[in-house]
This record gives C-alpha cells, structure tokens and sequence, in this order.
C-alpha cells in the first residue's frame, strides 16, 4: 500500500470521509448534504472539490486500501479527540491539518456536514486509534427542563409531594416481617393522609382539592419509595374511599369521605372472590333485604365464595362489601354495601372472619385477607345507592333500568384506578431504569486488551439496545396517561365508554411493559441487581402483581378487543355478545388500500423517521385486524355456531387486536404532545424518543407486518438498523433522560445507583 | 330455511362434515381420507355416496343454510356427547341415527376417518349445542410410561433420589428470616451428602459412584423441593468439591474430597469478584509465591476486588480461590488455591474478613457472602496444582505452555456446572407448569350465559396457547440435556470444545426459557399464583438470578457465537478474536441454496409437521446468520477497523447466532432421540411434542424468515394456526404431560395443585 499525501484542502475531509463510509447507513440525502457543503467550500480548489465529490458516488466505493490510508493518516496524527468539543469531528479534523500543516482554520463548511448529519462521537471515537477524551454524559440537554415539560400543569402538586417524600420515614429500608412492614407502611400512609394527600381528589367539602390528575401523579412518586405503600394508598384512598365517592350519596360523604381522607376511618374493598377473580358478575357473597328489620344481610354462601386479595383488610374498621342484592326475592344484580368489621378495639364483629392471605411474592407490607359473613346484618342506608336503592317501603329503585347497564356504570366509575396502577407500573419502570442506567455508566466490564481501562457497560451496543428503546417508551406512556386521567376527569364528556376501552388497553401493555423492563434492568445490573439492596428485586416482586390486580390484562385486552369491534358503542365490559354482533354486520367493508410495494419497500431515514409512517403502520395494523376479525367471526356465526364459541375460537386474534389499539392510541397520544411543543432541541428530543419506541413497537410485531406484506424484508432490516443506530445516539443523553423523570434523591437509595 | 331430511347413511356422515367444514384447516390429503372412506363403505348407497363426496368439493364448499341444517338435525337429535367413548364422534353419529330410526350399526367406516384425521371431542364439543360429558383429562397416554423414558437409563438413581425427598426435613415452608432459612437448607444439605449424594460424582476411593449424568438429574429434583437447597448442593459438592476433583491432584482428593462429600468440610468456590463478574480473567485477587517462606501469599488489592456473592460464605471453612498466580515476579494467570478461612470454632482466621450479601430477591437459604483476603498465607501444597504448579525450587510449571490455553482449560472443567443450572431452570420451569397447569383443570371462570357451570381454565384457547408449548419444550430441554451430560462424560471424547459451546449457548436459552415460563405460569395462575404458599413465586425468585451466574448468559451467547463463527477449532472462552478471524476467511462461501418459492409457500400439514422442515429451517438460519456475520466482520477489518470494535459493532448479530444454534442444537438432539424411540403412540406424542416446540420456535422469529423470504406470510400464518391447532390437540392429555415429570407428590405442597 503507498502512502498518499493530501493537501489540507482535502485532508480535513479525510475524517469525515472515513466515518461516512465505515458506517453501512449513508443515505442518498445524507449524501446530499455532503456533496452540498463540498460545493459550498470556499476554501476548496475546484480539483479539491472534484476529487472529493468523486468519493462520493455509492456506485464506486472508495477502495478499502483507500479507506486503510486515511485511517493510518487519522491515526498517526497523534490528535486526541476531545468528545466535549462543541463540534468534536470538526474540530478534530482541524486539530488533524494542524498536525501536518502550518495554516489551519476551523472549517464551516464541515460543522456544518457535522450538524446535519447527526454525527456523534460514540458513532466513531472506537474507530481510530487515538486517544479519546470521553464524556460519560453530555450536558447538551438539561434534566430540570425535561422535568419541567413532562410535570405539565401539575409541577405544584408533584413538587410538594416530592418534598413531602424526603422525610425520614419514608427512607427505604428492607421489610422481612410482614407485620412489622405492615406497621411501616401503615404509618406512612397515615402521614401523607394528614398532610392532605389522601383525600386529594375529594371534593373541598371534605378536604380535598378534587385533583384526581394530581392524584394519579402520585402513584408514580409513591412507587418511588416503595410498592407496598402505594398500593395501601390506593386500596384505603381510591378503592374504599372511591367507592363511598362515587356510589354512594350526600349521607354517606357526609358520614364517611372525610374520616377517610384522614385515614382515621381504615377501610377495604372487598370485591373479588377466591372463586370469581376477574369475573365480577359472577360473584356469590349474597345482601339479602329483610323487610321486617329493615336490615340488610351480607352473607358468604359456599366453600370458595369468601373474598380475597383484600387490600387493608387487617387494619380496615369497614369494608365496602361487592354482593347480589336480592330485594324481595329477587336478584337486583351486584351492589355495594359499606359493612363494619371491627370494633373500636380492633376486634372483629360478629359473624365475621379474617384471615391473613399470607405472604406474597412481593407488596408483603400490604395487609392483604380473606373475609367471610355470616349473616351480617347492617342498615338499609348502609347500601351505596346512588344507581341503585332500596327504598323505605322497602322497594328496588334505580334510574337504570337496565341490570348490566347499571352494573358496568358502577364499574366504569372506577376506571381511575386503572389509571392508577399502570401509572404505578410506568413509576417502577423508571425507577429499575434509572437504577440500571447509573450503574451502566459507572460499571465497566471487559475491554479491548490494548486498552487500560474495561468498557462501561452503557457503551455497549447490546446494553444500548436493550435500555434506550424502555426509556422512550416511558416518556410515551408517561404522556398517555397523562393525557388518559384528563379525559377521565373531563366533565364536559359524560360518556366514558371510550375511555374505559382505552384504559382497559393501555392499563394492558404499560404493566406488561413494566413488568419486562424491570426484569431487563435486574438483568442488565447482573448479581447487584439481585440484592434487595439496590430496589430492582422488590420493584420486581411488586410490580409483577399489576398485570393481574384491577383486571387481568388478559381479560382487558379482550374487553378492548370487543370495544374497538363495536366501535365503542356497546356497553363496556358487558359479558355477551349479542351487542357486539350486531355491529359487526356494519363494518364489514375492507376499507385498507392495497399497500404499494414502493411503500413496503421505502426504507430513507426521512420516511422511516417521520410520525406519518408510524402512525399509518400502527393504523393499517388496527383495522385490518378489526376486519379480519369480524370476518372471521361471522363467518363462524353463519355456520351455526353459538356467538360465545365463535368469540372463544378468536381468543388470540382479540388480544392482538386490543394490543395493537393500545399501543396505536399511545403513539398519536405522544405524537399529538409532540406537535404541540414549542419548537427547539427538547422538541427534537422528544420526536426522536417517539420514533425510537414507534420504531421498536413496529419491529416487535414485523412478523405481522411482513405477513401482511405491509412492509418488506428489506424494510423490516432497515427498521433494526435504524433502532440501533438511534440507540447510539442517545448514548450520551442516556443519563439526562432519566434523570428528566425527576425521581427525588431521598428516594434513590440503591447502592449502584450512587 | 327448508328442513331436510336424510337416509340413515347420510346422516350418519353429518356430525363428521358439520365438524369438517365449520373448521378452517381441512387439508387436501384430509379430504382424500374422507372421500376414500366414503368409498369403501358398503353401507352406502350408490346415491348416498355420490352426495356425500359432493360435500368434499373444497371449490363448492357446502353453503351455509346446509351447515346450520346439519347442526339444526344433530342439536335436536339430543344425544349426549360423552368424550370418553373410545371413538367419541363416531359412536355419537350412531347415537344420533338411533334416535331418528330403527337401525343404527356402528360404522368402521366412520370411525378409520375420526382415527386418521385425528378429531378429537375438544375439536367439536363445542360446536352442537348438546348436553357433553367432559373428560377433564383422557387417559389415552399413561405417566409412569412417559416418566419410565424420561429417566432412561437413570431410573435407578432418580427413583432413589425421590424416595429420599419423601422425609419430612424436605417439607416445603415459608422461610423469611435468612438465618433460620440457611440453617434448614445446611441440614437439608447435609442429610443428601449422608445418604451419599454429595458424592455421587467422585471416583469411588472418595466414596461416590462417579455418576455425573445421575448427579444433574438431581438438581432438577432438588428444584421441587427449593431453590436454596438446589444451590447450595451445587456450590459444596460441585463448585468446591469440583475445583479439588478437577483442578487438583490425588494429594488433595486424599485430603478433602471424602470430607467434602461427606459435607463434615464446607467450602466456598471464590471466583467472582466485586468489579469482575463474568470477565474471570480480568480478576485482580493476587496470589504471591513467597519463596522464602515457600507460601503462597493470597491478598485483595483493591477496594472492589473483593469476592462477591460466594456461595456458603457464612458456612465454610476452606475457600477455594481464583487468583492471580504470581511466581517469581512473573504473571502466571489465574490459579485456584486452597485457603483456610474458618477454625474449628467457625472464628474467621486472621487477615480473613466475610460479609453476609444480604437479603436478595431469591435464594435467601443460600448463603452468599464477600470476602477480603489481607496478606494470607497458605503453604505451597493449596495451589490446585493439576494445570499448573510451582515446583520445590520454587519455579512455575505447566504442561499447557500457551497461558490462555492454560486458563480456558481450567475453566473448562467447570462447564458440568452450566449444565447443571440449565437442569435446574428446568425443574423450575416444569414444577410451575405442573402447579399452573392442575389448577388450570380445576379453576373455573366466565361461561356462556345459558350453562351453569362456568368453563375450566385450561379449556381457553389462550389459556392452552400459552402453556402448552411450554410443555412440549420442557421436553425437548430434559432430552437435550441429557444428551449433553453424556457428551460432557464421555472420556473418549476428550476435546471438550464443541461441548463447552453447546453448553453456553443451552444455558442461556434453557434458563431464559425457565424464566419466562415461570412468569407465565404466575400470570396464568392469577392472584393465586402471586401467594407464596403456591410455590411459583419463590420459584420466580429463585430461578431469575440463572440467567446471570455460571456465566451471564449475553457473555455465553457471545462466546457460543464464536465458537460457531470459528468452526470450534478456536479456544474456547478467549478473549482475543484473531483466532477467529483467521478462521473466517476460509468460510465465505455462501453454500445456501436460493429458496424455492414452492417450498417457502408450502402450507400443507404433511410437510409442516415434518422434521425435515424444522431441521432445515433451524439450518438455514444458523448457516445463514453465520455467513452475513462474517461478510460484515470481514467488511469492517478491511476498512481498518480494529478487531475487537468490529466485533461490538456485529453484537446484536452475535447474540442471534447463538441463540439460532443453540434452537437448532436442541432440536435435532431432540428429534434424534425420538427416531430411537420404540415405535407406538408414545412415540407419536413426543413426535407431536417436538413438532409444537418446532412451530412454536420458528413461529417466535418468523420475523426473521419472512425477511428472508424463507417462508411466506401465507406459511407463517398457518404456522400460527397449526401451532394453535396442535395445542387443542393435546388439551385431553396435558394433564398427563405434567404427571410424566414425575415429580414426587411430596413435594406438590401448592394448594392450587392439589
């Protein structure tokens, strides 16, 4: 190989040159820019200019001997490149001329091929041999200001609660005991409840504030400390409180809200069954109206009829008591009923048991129990009554006259605290990353033998790909639910059928999601990551559990499933199919445009990049499985076969169904947002994590898209290459992006994390 | 619609073409069964048969008004479907030809189609609307015969092995406080090495039977008992006894190993290093040969070259230490040495400082500890001498002059141990599924509205999608497995390469698999799979951490990578890639034929199910990934690019080789075993069982075959529906699946299971 000399001219190009062509991912218009900011080159010679166009042409390579002389060149220099420059290939391309020639001047015309470019560091600082002065993070963005932007409207609410939380006792520590953890929690629950938290999202009259948006925030925070005091919180503020708030009337806030919100009244929610889990409808605890007392009696019937799981049900004076209410005979379908437990003295009441459920694979500081009646008798104004009453003359009332209309209203109104839990989830995710992350950029492990120092584990490839995407998905769903609780509260829309679908489906994947990225960040951390001490094992033991609490994911999505196909107009959560079918008939006109194989095979970065094709490819996917769907079931349906059985040989096409909407709705959620941004680099920030999670969500399902011949083999690869190369990218950012999330340094107590 | 009545002939066949037809998968070669059947039967008029074929025209499928005729005649024969009848359909169609005449003999004919297309009563229960008499589970097959091949020519050892579990110190409990927790597991320890089990993989001097295949085949065992248990027997017998077997010589077998085995001398295996987990070469612990004093001088340098997370830490009194072995000022890399760490008292010696790890997401009856040493010294005789030793006149040898060859044979020798923790995963991963699955065949939730009871769990189509093909893995795993052992045990194979690669990349996708299935089992199991009394969620806990020691299993796959890439004639675990390189050149030639689109459109059963298929899919990929692999690794070094970064750049591409032949690996071990297999209905079930594993694992990365054009989206879509398919199929006999595994019913504490 001969050792060619250039002119400085062409010299400080070589650098450039040579991390273009070592990369596989110069696209035609990256081509563009280059070739643009040559002809714009004052400083160039017009053969300078020539000879550099001509390297250039992607039908003629330069040759690798070529591409051997302008690394040896690069190499040889002795230049360190210095990655906290404010344009560090420019400047190390100087810095390059410099070393063989006497003049040197930094060149415009190459920041600017540097800028538009997006050429990083970490894209090329392994390939030359010189030395590099690294910068673990980069302090081009600014944490406070991304906290900023993802508080919103609510900062005031979120910083108080945020300083609230840096109090000793909510100091982490390790809870073996399950009564003595329950203590713990217990205190701790009562504190916030007496600096007003706990009736947060009351109204005034009983000393909230009516922020339920606010309410929600906290869950996230909470989760930040510990699982098992933000699911007390729940249970105590949302579920029993929740329930007196929204199915209950004046008499009962008047008696109950406020004592509640002050957490000196502890109550349950004693809903699910250990023989009807999911199936609410189903449930056997019986309210049976004796006329002549005027009392009503709470009864458990049989063997596996006991209530379960309930949250708080070891220190609750009162439960709010989910059974039939039968009213002369007659089975006027699933109530509440508020039942006292417990004395003054904490005894238990007559006619009731509590069993502690023992210890769980995580939440062990939640006093979760068994309850059973035997023929309790409480009050008639005892029944939660504002869709359903039983009058003085001892008569059924209710405004809705229909039983599973009636029934799903109830349920619909808490709905919230589904927001919640997968709020909760989002919270643990952030957490186990943040906890993953700091480690990943002090550990290092392994190196290339000729280098003093091993590798920190963040500048992995395998380690970038397998965080970065799981942090932009939480900026993605932190926007969502953000946007989901809004809705929720939003007066002016009455008519939450469309939320529930919507919740029942995000509640789906965002806990899914959490529950896989704290499993990655414990993997990711290695042995430290199993010590309770570092907080990922708990937040694993905890977290596992939302995918099944507030509705089983599996359940919801189909739920979803069954909103999208009737398009939102059936009653949610209704049981038969009836309503459903009836719909489809209407639908059944494919509406998908063929796709065009220039689409399928369009693979630039400006398509790849842009929200247009995300959202299309989340939309295409949507309906055609709508479509086929109903096809399919129909086509059941004709044969003979009962609605049911059709709905059951669908099973999985329903689930993909109900993930594929929930994971479109958060999309053009955070697409939405973005767009409403005031323009800038956070902006840019937060389009590039929407395309990295659009990215990742359509990779995960390519299979599907392939099949669909939606997008090409070709295609599909480019789209990895592209996850890859943005994962890169954010490297430096890495440690501002989760430091955006705000999480308050009293609550980072894991040693790794330090 | 028009009512049509049918002759007797005719009516016979209407059940059969009701189910034919109202399923999607009918297949051309399914027909011709029928259309031949049809034509053998005598009982049939020329007529009848000529209308009864004309029902089999795929081209003029039967209109819809006839299939609900069908129905409507069967619903209304009201006959009882009863799925323990030999041939169900057959015996029904009888049934329901009696009730509309005379004469109604059972037709052969009938029955050779239900046998050959393999129908079976879960296939159409649903489909009439008549009373069904369910088998929740059939007893076609028989578990003590699945159990009887499973173990093989080990039955001996296992059946002992769980006789001996049946003691009431094996008794399932909750255990929360670490302390008492370790003093249950040391017991439970040392009652195994009592009846001979800690040894049973020493020469018989030292009083063991030398059966290693055997000694794996109890950490599946021991699973079903705990975790703890499981790993602690591992870290004693295997890691300390192993370093003193394996690395050391007759001097130290004599003095150690029988006490060893006899648990009366614990010992630790201290290799892990605070700062240097899964890079063993990169450790820094030092061991100093002090001539004058002939000493060998141990001592822990810096503040994170502590070891960590050793096993048995708290309990023993001799560690054995993987150090630098520095002779004579010279680096002879890392050694294993003995050192005494506790006296007769259980005091700590001098210069000896332990720490308990604390409590840790899992396996808190292990206890893992770290260790310090500050200038201990051990006299010349500790050093493991077997590879390397320092002479009397104080000078190193080695009959292994090459240092990293020294090294990677050393570790070479623990390889045993990965495949023990694979065996373990199983367990894990089998002990859940059974647990999930016997609740899945009692619990009952949601039903059509007009039956009473509601439906079984396990009779869901998701709830069968997302257990059964773990079930049929779990098979696949405990064949390759074993298979390995013998390979791993066989001295006239002594070039251990090839199995320390196959072994890497088994570990890693067995213990991933372990873990995934046992989160699946969780979430399938609900609310009661979240309580600790029903075993999976300490299972969870306890299995998690597999995936990180013994080798993390993204280093394995990354090592199994480059034993593929290298052809295994590069050394394997080392750390430098020109070995490989080298190698590489010579493999460039992209052997893989064009695919045919004939054969990537293939749908039908026949080839589906055909192991030629799956063999040549899990080929194709292998061969394919390796060859883009080294074309992108030799495209980078041409540009200059330094080995080691080109080969962080291909890491994610890495990871994929190893998985894909590790898949293949297990596959065709698998398939191999079933052709030995005796002929008969219980090879035909481990023939279905590899045929979902097959599907289900190509199903997982049809994204990666539909770039490829290996298979067409129409292939990959019936891929899926098979899969689906196949696990109706086996939904009678999933029951007996679990109780194949023959795990001991004292060990089934889970009440769900009961």
């Amino acid at each position: 190989m001969e050792k060619k000399t250039y002119s400085p001219g062409i010299l400080q190009y070589i650098p450039f040159f040579y991390v273009i062509w070592s990369d596989d991912l110069v696209s035609a218009s990256e081509i563009n820019v280059v070739e643009k900011a040559i002809g714009q080159d004052a400083s160039l010679s017009k053969d300078e200019s020539f000879v550099l166009k001509s390297w250039l042409n992607t039908k003629n390579r330069p040759a690798n001997d070529e591409l051997k002389n302008w690394k040896h060149i690069v190499s040889n220099s002795d230049v360190k490149l210095v990655e906290s420059n404010t344009y560090p290939l420019s400047t190390f391309s100087q810095k390059v001329v410099c070393n063989y020639f006497e003049e040197c001047p930094f060149n415009d015309s190459l920041k600017h091929i540097e800028v538009n470019l997006g050429i990083q560091p970490n894209h090329y600082n392994h390939l030359f041999d010189v030395e590099v002065e690294h910068e673990i993070t980069s302090n081009y963005y600014n944490a406070s200001e991304i906290d900023e932007i993802l508080k919103g409207e609510h900062a005031e609410v979120i910083d108080g609660f945020r300083n609230t939380l840096d109090n000793p006792i909510f100091r982490w520590d390790i809870h073996r005991n399950k009564e003595e953890f329950r203590e713990v929690v217990l205190n701790q629950v009562k504190y916030l409840a007496d600096k007003g938290y706990g009736a947060l999202a009351y109204p005034k009259a009983y000393g909230g504030i009516e922020d339920m948006e606010g309410y929600a925030y906290m869950f996230e925070n909470m989760m930040y400390v510990d699982g098992s005091l933000t699911i007390k919180f729940g249970v105590q503020f949302g579920l029993f409180g929740g329930s007196i708030q929204k199915l209950g009337t004046k008499k009962h806030h008047d008696e109950y809200l406020t004592e509640t919100g002050k957490a000196s009244l502890l109550g349950c929610f004693a809903m699910t069954e250990t023989g009807h889990g999911s199936n609410v409808r189903g449930i056997k605890t019986t309210a049976t109206y004796d006329k002549a007392l005027d009392q009503i009696i709470i009864h458990t019937p049989g063997k596996n009829d006991n209530k379960e799981y309930i949250g708080n049900a070891l220190h609750s004076k009162m439960a709010s008591v989910f059974a039939q209410l039968i009213v002369d005979g007659k089975n006027e379908g699933v109530h509440a009923i508020l039942v006292p437990v417990r004395n003054e003295k904490h005894e238990l009441l007559s006619g009731i048991t509590i069993e502690d459920n023992g210890y769980k694979l995580g939440l062990n500081g939640v006093d979760n129990g068994k309850i059973w009646f035997n023929q309790v008798a409480v009050p008639r104004e005892n029944l939660l009554n504002k869709y359903g009453d039983i009058k003085e003359d001892g008569s059924y009332r209710s405004d809705i006259k229909n039983p599973n209309k009636r029934f799903f209203t109830m349920l619909g109104t808490l709905v919230g605290g589904r927001i919640c839990v997968a709020r909760a989830g989002l919270g643990g995710a952030k957490m186990a990353l943040t906890v993953a992350i700091k480690h990943a950029l002090k550990r290092r492990q392994f190196n290339d033998s000729i280098k003093v120092q091993e590798d920190l584990l963040m500048d992995y490839p395998t380690h970038q790909l397998r965080l970065t995407p799981l942090v932009a998905s939480a900026y993605v769903y932190h926007v969502t639910l953000d946007k989901m609780m809004k809705d929720y509260c939003d007066e002016s829309k009455p008519d939450k059928r469309i939320v529930e679908t919507q919740v029942a489906g995000l509640k789906s994947i965002i806990t899914w999601y959490a529950n896989d990225t704290i499993q990655e960040c414990r993997e990711a951390c290695g042995g430290k990551g199993y010590l309770i001490e570092n907080r990922i094992a708990d937040l694993k033991g905890d977290v596992d559990i939302f995918t099944t609490f507030e509705g089983d994911n599996t359940v919801l999505l189909l739920l979803a499933a069954k909103g999208v196909l009737s398009d939102f107009k059936a009653e949610f959560n209704s049981a038969g199919f009836s309503a459903v079918l009836k719909l489809l008939s209407s639908q059944l006109s494919d509406k998908l445009s063929t796709i065009n194989p220039l689409y399928s095979n369009k693979v630039d970065k400006e398509h790849l990049y842009n929200p247009q094709f995300h959202k299309h490819a989340f939309d295409y996917r949507t309906r055609r499985l709508t479509y086929t769907l109903a096809k399919r079931i129909r086509s059941y349906i004709k044969k003979g076969m009962p609605s049911y059985q059709a709905f059951m040989k669908v099973q999985t096409h329903l689930i993909a169904l109900g993930k594929a909407y929930a994971v479109e709705l958060a999309y053009t959620t955070y697409s939405d947002f973005v767009d409403g941004m005031s323009e800038g680099k956070n902006k840019d920030l937060f389009k590039k994590l929407g395309t990295i999670h659009a990215l990742y969500e359509i990779r995960k399902d390519s299979e599907w898209y392939l099949e669909q011949g939606y997008i090409s083999g070709t295609k599909s690869k480019a789209i990895r290459q592209r996850v890859e190369r943005l994962c890169t990218e954010l490297r430096p950012h890495i440690g501002i992006l989760v430091d955006g999330w705000g999480i308050p340094q009293s609550c980072m107590s894991a040693q790794i994390a330090e």
